[in-house]
Parts: C-alpha cells; structure tokens; sequence
C-alpha cells in the first residue's frame, strides 16, 4: 500500500499569488513583516527562475485592502492578472479559473493573503475538481498560529501538501548542476545565513 | 479520488453556542481574555448578519459556572435557549438535539468553553449521525494548548473541519458584493486592523 | 460516510499508568513539575472515583529510575503491580497483558513517562491486538515538546485517540447528577481556577 | 535613604496621547490588535472619568501614518489637538509644550505609538525639564519587544516610571468608595475577566 | 563603596499576604493555576514555618473580589485580618499600617493579587516610610508579563529587592542543620522535582 | 479495523545520515547547536551500538555546504559514503539507492539537513518504493518550526512515521537486560538528565 | 534632580560597527537571519544618510570568522577599516581607537557580533574614557535572549543607552521636513509594514 | 562621570564552582539539560586554561542533593573542595571564605545551582566585604525564568555583573594571539556553531 510521490515537475506546476496587497499583508501576525516579505519575494523568483505560469489576482485594490505588493507586478508584466470585482474565493471567478485551466498544467503552488480564506478558499475547490495542490505556508499568512493552524488542517484533510518556498524551489531544481549560479543567486538572495556560507567559501577559496 | 469541497452555505448552516458561561469562561487560557471575548462576539455577529438560525446551551448557570455571556443572550433574544439539569454532552439532552434537527440544517458551526469537553463530546456526536461539523478553533476555549490540540486532533480524527471566525464569514458571504457594508462592520467591529485600514482609506479617499 | 463517536464507557474501560517513577520523573520537560503531578494525581482520582481497573507497572524501580510516585501506590493498594524485569515496552510483558485482559475491558486508558515510549510502545501494541486506546496527553511526559508530537502523530496515525485528564473524567461521568459532589471534590482539588468559582460560589450563596 | 512615593494624583496629573494614528498603529507587533486597541480606550477611558486635562498630538496625519484613532478624538473633543507640521518629537513642537505646561501640572502620564520614538522623546525631554513621567506601557505599541525593552531601559534610566493602564486607573482612585460604579464600570468594559467576575457575582446575588 | 547585604532575618521579618481572593486570583494570567496556587501556599508555608508574623487583608471580600483563599485563612488563624473598606493601597488603611508597625518588624516580605495594584502600591509606601521591603515575585500574579516587568521596574527603581518564595525560606532557613525535617518537608510538598530526589534517596538508603 | 504495528527491528533497519554538513548546519533554526549535535551524534551512536547498516551522503561538500560532520565520518569509517555530484533528493542518486538495497532491509531510519528537502524528498520516494520510514525529528534540522511542521505534514500524510533519536533506542533495545550496560552509556551520553540520576543512584549504593 | 536628555546628534555622533563578518554573523541565534540582515543595512543605510562617520573593524576575516558583510564594505568605500590583527576587544587597537577619537565626536553609535564580545567590551571601555555610547540592540546578536540581557545589563550599569536602529534614525533626523524623501526611503526599504502604508497612501492620493 | 571598566584579569580573578550537583541540576528548568551542562563545563575549561585559582563547594552531598558533576572532580583534582556541613549560604561556611582569601584575588567569578539561593547570597555577601562579582548568567540554572530575573534584579542592584561563559573567556584571552590555539579548541569544544565554521574553513584551506 506505498503511496505515490506525487513530486512538483517544472513541466506541469502553474503558480498561484492570491491577494499580496499592501492593507492585508498588514494584517499578518503569524511572520514578521522582514521575513514575510522576503518569503513572497523568493517564490515570486522561484516561479520566475523556472519560467512556471503564474496568475495574480486581487480583491477590491482600489479600496482598504490596497494594491498588490509592486515587486510581484513588476516581476511577472505579462502575468494574468484578475482583479476580482468582488468574489472572496478567486475560484468563484471565472477568469482565474480559465487562466488557470489555460496553462494545461495540474500542480498547482499557491500562496496568498489571508491564508485561511484566500488560501484555503482556491485550494479546496481545486482539490475538489482533481487538481494537486501544494500550498507554501511561508509566503501565506493570516491573523496568528492558530488561525493557519486550523486553515492548514483543513486543507491537508482534503489532501493538500504543505511545502515551504525553500522545498519547492529545491524539488523543481532537481540537481544543482541544472543552472547552479542561477539557483545559487535565488538562495543567496534570500537566505541571508546561505549568503553567508557563500561568501565565506569564497573568501577562502581565493 | 478528489475530495468534494464541503462548504459552508448559509441555507444549510446551524451555529451552536455551547456553555459561554462567565464562570466557565474563566478557566479559559488559551485566548488572552480580550481575545477571546472579540472571538466569540464576532462568531455571535456573524451568525445574527446571516441569519443563521443559533441555539444556545448552558450547564448548570445558576452554579459556581454562571450565567452565559449577556451580550449572547441579548444577541438572540429568540433563539432556543436549552438550560441543560445535568449532562454534560449536550448532546444527551434530548430538547438540544430536537432544537438541532428542527432547524432541518446539516451543517453544523459549533463553539463552546470549555473545546475539549462542551465542543469535542457534541461535535463528535454529531458526526456519528451524518452531520458535517464545523468546529470554530478561535472561539472555543480551554486550559491550554496542549489540551486543545489534543481535542482538535480527536475531532479531526473523526471528520471535523477546523476554521477560525473569519473565514466562517467569508465563506458564508461568498461575494462582498452581497451587502458589502453590512458584512465591512463586522470586519471593522472585531479586526482593529482591518478598521486601521478603513479609517486610513477613508481618510485618503477624501 | 459518517464515524462512529468511541465513547469512553466506566463499565468497559481500565486505566494503565505505566512508569510514572521519581527518577523518570525528573527527564519530564514538556510540563512544569507542578502541572505534571497535578495532571497525574488528577488521574488516578478519576481512576479511583469512577472504580475503574487500574494497572500499574514500573521499570528498574531500584535502579536510577526510581520508585514509583508514592501517591498512585497509596491510591491503588489492591492494583495489579507489575515490575518488569527488564521489557521497556509494558506489553512485551505477559504479566502486564495477562492483567489487561483479565479485566475483560476494550477501552484501555493510558498515560506514563516518557510519552515516546513507555505510552506510545504499549498504545501501538495495544492497537494491534485490537483494543481501543485514549492516551492521556497531560497525564504523559517526556523530553520536550517536539519528541510529544512526534509520539502522538505516530500513535494518532495508528488509531489512538487523544485526551486530556478532565475531559477523560467528564466523558466518563456523562451527567453531573451521577453523584455532583463526588465529582466537583475531583475538579476542585485538581483545577485551581474551579476551586476559585465554588469559593466565590459558595460565599456568595451565604 | 527612604524614596518618596511619588503617587499620581488626580490634580496634577495630565494624560499625553501621542501619534495613536491608523497607519502607526499597524507597525505595532508588540500586542495583539485586540489588546492594544482594548489598552489605548481603556486609558482613555481613564483620563475622562478622572477628568485629567488631556492632550492629542499627530505625525503627519494626512500621509501614510494615517488619522488618529476616531474613538480619542470623539473622546475628547475640547482637547487641544496638535497636528504637528514635522517634528518627530512632540516635545520640538512649542504648541504641544505650551498645552502641557498651560495645565499647570506636574505628571506626566504618557502613551504613544512607537514607544521608542513617539513615547521615548517626548518622555526624555519632560524629564529634563523636571516632570514626573509615568510611561503607560501596555497603551504604548512598537515593532516587536525587544525594541520595547531597549526604549523601556533608557527611560527608567533617566527617572521614568512604568505603570500599566489598570494601575494608573487605581492609584488615581484611591479608594473604592469614590464612585464605585463609574470605576467598576470602566474596569469591567476593558476587562472581560473581571466583567465575569461581575455577572456572576450579579446573577449569584439575586 | 561596596553595598550592605540586606539580609531576611527571622527575627525582623514580617510578611504581608494581600488580597489572594478567588475573584482576583482568576485575573491572573501570568502563572497557571496550578502554579500560583503552589507558590502562595509555599509562602505561607514558610511564614508559619519560621513563626513569622503575617497580616491578611482584602478588597471587598463580599463582592466579585471573592473570598480570601481558604487555606490562608486556615493556616494563619490568629493573624491580624484586615477586610479593607474601601481602599485600593492596603497602606491607606490606618488599621493595617498599625498592624505591620505593631510587630516592631522592618523587614516586609510581601506578595499578592494583582502585582501592579495590590502589592507596588503598599511596596511603594513602606519603602518611602524606611521600611526593606522583599516583593516575592512568584507569589505574586497579575495579567500578564509585560504588566509585571513594568509593576517590578518601578518597584526595584524605588528600593525593592525581588525574591522568589524559595529563596526566602532559605535565606531565612540559613542553615540546613536548622530543623532539617520540618524544612524539607516544605521543599518536598510544594517542589515535586525536589520530593523525587528524596524518594529516590530514600529508596537508594535502604 | 486495528493496525499492525510496525516495529523497528535491529534485523530489518537501515540508518540513513543525510547532509549533515558543517555548512548546511549552521542553518538549522529550530535547535539550538547544542541540542542539534547531540541529536545526530547519539542517533549515531544507536545505529553502531545495534550494528545497522548505515549510510552516509553529502551533497557539494566541497562548496558552501561544507563538509560532514567529522564524528560521523570517523564513527562509520567502513559505511557507504556517496558524495552526490548534484542530486539534490540522495534518491535520485543511484549509487545511494543501491547502498539501500543492497542492505536487503525494508525498515528506513533517516535524519538529515535541511529536513523538508534533505529528509523529505528521499522519504517520500523510499515510500513510493515500498519502503517503512521512520523519520528521526530530533536528528533533522531546518530554518524554522513552521518548516519542520510543514514537512512532517507532508512525509506522515505520505505513510511516514516520525521518532526521537531516544525512542529508536528503545524499540531497538526492546529489553533493558540485553546489554544494560552498553545501552545505559549511551543514555548517559546524550542525556544529561539521565547521567544525573546514575550518578546519584551510584553513590547512594555505595 | 532632573536629568539631561543625550539627544543623538548628527554633528557629534560617530559609528562603529565591529565583526559583522560572515561566520560570526551564523552564531547569531536571538534574531532570524532575515530580520538581522535587514537590521544592519538599515543601520548602515542612516550612517550613510546622514553622513555620519563610520568606521568599521573585523577580527581575523581570513580565518573562520569570515569576510565581513560585503554590503557595509561597499556601502562605506572610504571609512576606516580596522583588520585587527588579534585584540578581541577593539578598543585594546590604537589604531581603531585613534579612528574613532579622529573624528572629534563624542558620542558613539555602536553595533556588532557578537554583543556579549565585540559590542560590550568597546562599550564599556568608550564609557570610561567618558564618551556616550548609545548600543543599537537589534543590529547586535548573539547566542541567545539570555546572554543579550546579560551583556546589555552590563552596559546599562555601566551608563551605555539601548537604542534600536528605527530610534536612531528618527533621533537624529529631528523634523520630517529634513528631506522626508529621503528619510522616508529608509524607512520604506527596510520596514516592509511602512512601504505597505506608502503603498496604499500613494494608490488612494492617485 | 564616567565609570571605571571592571575588566576581568586573569592574575586577579577566582572562580568558585557552588553546589553543581546530580540532584540540584535536575531542579533546573531554565536550561535544556544538553545546554546547561554544555555551560557548565565550558566554564570549567575556561577557568583550568586561564589557570585561574578554582574553588568547588557541595551542599550536602550524600543525600538527595546528591554528588558534584563528577567532571567538574575530575577537572580539579587540587582545587580546594568544601563539603558543606549545613550552611545554605557557602559565605557562611568559613572554610569557603578562607579559600577565596587565599587566593588573595579581588575578582570573582561566580556560578551555581541554583541561581537565586546558592549563586545570590555568596554573591551579595562578597559584594558587602568589597570584592567584584561577576555572575555567569549561562552556567547557573533554576526553578524557571521569572526566578532567575528575581535573582539577578537583585544581584545587579547590589553590584554584580552579569556575563556569560563565552565573554568571560574573551575577557580573559584578550588577544587571539595570546595562544589561538587553546583557546579556540574551547571554542570548537563547547560551541558547536564555532566548530562548524572551523570544520569549513578547514576543509577550504586545503
């Protein structure tokens, strides 16, 4: 009775940011505001390093919840971007289905802001329609540990797995010799204590 | 083998309040008690907003576990309110369980005090009769964390979901657009965050 | 597809308290020394009031293990007794099984120290052979709070359902009108905060 | 070498509101937003029922710091309002000094958003000038507690003292019998757990 | 310019038990239950143990303040009780003030509930009229820690020294060869850790 | 419906010891140094006290990972040792996974760094092929807690089981009399606490 | 008895920043790696905003304690660069002590890895060479909370002001009108939670 | 009004070891047990390098409180040793005092079990007869962190410093030169974050 590894392909992964907008990123408590931050960003460039589609929507931007964090948009021009006129569940919206039915892909990895409502929402009805779903807990956020505690049980019991954006990145990449600068600059990038081992082995290697 | 999303409707969804008692209350710690008011006040809000039809049990209020809450009282001045002689389950008190099945609902949105005791024997009762049980993490109370993460895993166990106020009226209101001011006073009412960035908003848009 | 609710029964279940011993003891760092005593002596009351078999076993006792916590001695003087000679798990022991069955009991509850193995052994033991097993988590100690969840995943994963001791001792009492004193003495002398509620009760009463 | 007690007295302490603005207080980290919002009204629940001359004081209100919280201002609506055009110190602008000193008093009670800057400032330079400065530490918010406990440290090291809303609220009182009701009424609006304490008390006395 | 040791003295020593009720013992939140309870009860303890003259007052006893722990008033029948009338500091209170000077005592050993009102205030008093005042930190609960830190900054500021009840029966105890029984009977009932040591030594010894 | 209990069997383990590099240390955040190296040494110990077979693998040990820890190098000089040219999941490396089978063993014990790539990946493969695992959580490191618990999500929903280094011990031992003395020494050098019982319990005997 | 308020000053203040190197920096355990970095740029960046003199020193940079963080090398390209060739305490080197008495300022902004060491040992002998030195607690780190208190606790006593970098910089910029442009560009790139109040100020204005 | 830098000097400082003993160290709850050992005899290492005078004291050693950690024997095999017959306080026994005068050394470097009783009274008495305490925070252990901040409140208030095990060393070897390699073997032995840092800078050297 083994069971599957149902392992992320960079072939078929589609890359979901749902609701990173400046006034409900401010209600995250369960991350510090650094390392929140730093944990979108480095999904942001993972999905872009692998060149995975990736779908950006947002819920009432022009009002309290704020824009989209700027980084994501500059970082992805050409993304779909659905600003949703009013639907909490960004799966209740049809555009952001179609977008993401349109890449053909099956994995779906998604993050988003609050993690047991723009999150959780998109996530269960995906799992219902027979999508994988690969939530990354450390670029989701919501009120305080018991609040993603209980969203992420509920999504684990519909059969979600939880990653970490260090996780994804990593079983994408495979082998570090596929492009190891390029994977290399990304850990750097974000993991501070890497960057340290990085510059240390350089130094000494000089 | 996709799972189906079981989603909260408002026309299939009954609240139960179990044994908010002001002594009870008291023996509450995992919450602090400003959090733990806010909580089940904002569940309270959220069930009157929709008008989900809500019962309300106590255990021996005239005893050292005192009166429920008298802002839950008020809030339902209707509402079935079921003075239980003895049992602790509420589910062993027959007038509950009839007040229960007469709402006709099958979803059932549960908190109490205190969750491993007064949520944990009813939600697992109901289970065992085909009920879906939502169990509201944040406005259900007890000694400490490890008695509730021991109550949440038995209550998963046996199919409970596990979700927090919030997303209770999030999936509830579906779309903001379905009365959008209505369901933004609640917000305000119980997340000072999310007031912080209506009054900044405001402001701004002047 | 709904789940039987497993009820513990006074009339089917035995109590197994299994190395609770002072050298052990002092390897407990997942509770303050206070809390532990207290959630074990609350226990072996409940064990007590409710006349259900109790088991008691211990390992090395003069050895640097120490010797069982005089109390649960006191309490439990016609008890099985049960010294193993050397079996870490209490179910590799005939003497300790033999006891168990003997009482013609289903529902064995459990606790001991530490939770990672002289709990989770016997628990997973006990499963197989078809029992129904309620590990009493604050009744149970052990190095730290990651080995605690790292045991009872693995015991909740093959089938033991996890309790605190109060809600073990509501479960079992199933109505406050089976004898109220009784009952109310056990959670006065054991729960501080309710010994307070009966205190300005009881006054105020006057 | 006895130390005088230097005890707040209602006639000659002033309350210092500083910078509780919409944006600023969503940098707070230090609390919850439940308790801090809970803090700051029960402070200035306080400074009302004492009658204490009051004064409100912001940092830009009409960029990205947002409106000062609207229950202050309602609360006080013939308090002097100093909208500061730049200062990061209150204690730099000459009309928030001159409303300080116009009161005539002495004691300084003061809460503010950050504490390290907003509170801390203000704090050093009254000080210097001869005040008596009581820092109300749990209505003063900032980034987390370390930062805290650095400002809270170079306060009490120039002479400040650290008092908590509940404690500035009884030693102003004295005694129970000046006005138990409006007092009770205070403290069970901001203390859900003493508000318990009440209704039981209440029903029980009935 | 070395600093005297001030040093409990058996002789000089006087211990303050303030306003451990059942109501304002449930406010507390910066102990368990469990806990507090153990460390009064230690300290009275002690304070019966060396004889030490002790002094029990309380806030409106007959109001949602709730009755004074009933085993202090137990184990000290024959100790000046002071029901105070009215006043919120014990040291307004004529017949208290007179109760403490009436034992011709200067060293106070003082805990009670809550921290920041009930012992600072009488704390702050004393030290202004000369007396050495010893808080006991961990007999002593309030709402939670920051309060706390900030009750016990102002305190140390004016003179306070802080012990935990442990260190005040040693320090009174002075040497073990003083009533070695009666003063490890102490230790063994309210330190499990410390009564493991002797079970295990006891068994060892035979 | 009960579940056998798959048992670690000193016959049927492999021990598998993955990146645990100097560098990739010095990121593990959710030990401390401390505890972190006494883990993995005295899971070590326990693979070479029973004999298991165990294997060893590095990922770039000449880069910024650094190279292994040198008392796991020295403590297993004959094991299989496979430095991966870039694999990052050891399972994708054939060399490792013939060391696997060629052992003939179907039960996995596995720790490594970082444990929701190092540890998660080869588990969930070695899963997939049938294999038991049985993670050793106190012997895996990772960034953060929230990591840790992401990954363990993800290996227990795939089949999984998870273990301290201290409870492999102890189903491998299984009875104390086979070799007490060996396996005592083990636990007096890893577990401090333990060491302190042995030493109070040899002198008392002398 | 008032006290003067040592106001930072930029005319008059100086900045050391001593051993951020890049293996030092992974010992330090009492921030993340995320929120450390950030703390030390932001530090730096007001350094640079407002010209103050900086200089920097490393201890052995060519041995294991790394390179040090090669953003402050680039950011200071023409300060003082004191390599110490020994001296663990960088006031025992004449040459960084004369580097630091050059610039003719008085008071001293220090920061560095770790505080017990490289922070505290300069502190305190800058203190008694009567300089002001104000310790920049989030832009020093160390092994843990405890062994920072201790370190600070030292300071303290010994006259050194804790101040965090958000404080520096608002100390010094005085009045928003000096250039808030620039001030605010601090600001917004290193406290994420600001650039989001930016952010949505900025959408609303439009 | 500058303050004299108290720095440790290897010629003039002693260090006394108090009551580390089997039984006392499993009442310490302030420290993991792999931790506080790792503290201890870091601190011992550092006292036998530096050959400064070292003097050992038990507190009743052949009954529960059990024997000295038999390292600390072994490590100073001529240093005085004083088995206290009775006294709480090791000032009080004469014996002790007389050694530490032996010495003729003025500095005293303190640690102990536990820190409020057998660190703090020697402590508080040294300061009044003129010597320089330094406490070694990391290497003296109790009941749980409020206690330890009560203790060291005091002892700060009466004079003493606070360092830990690390800064101490540093104090003492000044310069990396004086002897690298001793000192760094210490390092390497005791922090095993340092080793790492060793092992990779090793390994890039060849």
């Amino acid at each position: 009775m083994s069971k599957k590894y149902n392992r992320l392909d960079k072939d078929n992964a589609v890359v979901l940011l749902v609701d990173h907008q400046a006034g409900l990123i401010s209600l995250v408590r369960d991350f510090t505001p650094d390392e929140f931050k730093n944990n979108v960003l480095a999904l942001a460039d993972i999905a872009a390093f692998f060149k995975l589609p990736t779908i950006l929507t947002t819920s009432f931007e022009n009002g309290p919840n704020g824009p989209m964090v700027p980084e994501l948009k500059a970082k992805f021009p050409d993304a779909p971007y659905i600003a949703r006129p009013g639907q909490i569940n960004a799966w209740d919206n049809s555009d952001f289905v179609a977008a993401v039915k349109a890449t053909g892909r099956k994995q779906i990895i998604i993050a988003g802001v609050v993690t047991d409502v723009c999150v959780a929402f998109p996530t269960l009805a995906a799992l219902e329609e027979g999508f994988d779903v690969f939530v990354v807990t450390d670029a989701s956020g919501t009120f305080n540990p018991l609040v993603r505690e209980s969203a992420l049980s509920r999504m684990v019991e519909a059969g979600a797995q939880l990653m970490n954006w260090f996780a994804v990145g990593c079983e994408l990449q495979r082998d570090w010799r596929n492009d190891i600068e390029g994977f290399g600059a990304i850990l750097g990038g974000h993991l501070p204590a890497y960057a340290n081992l990085m510059q240390s082995y350089s130094q000494n290697s000089k």
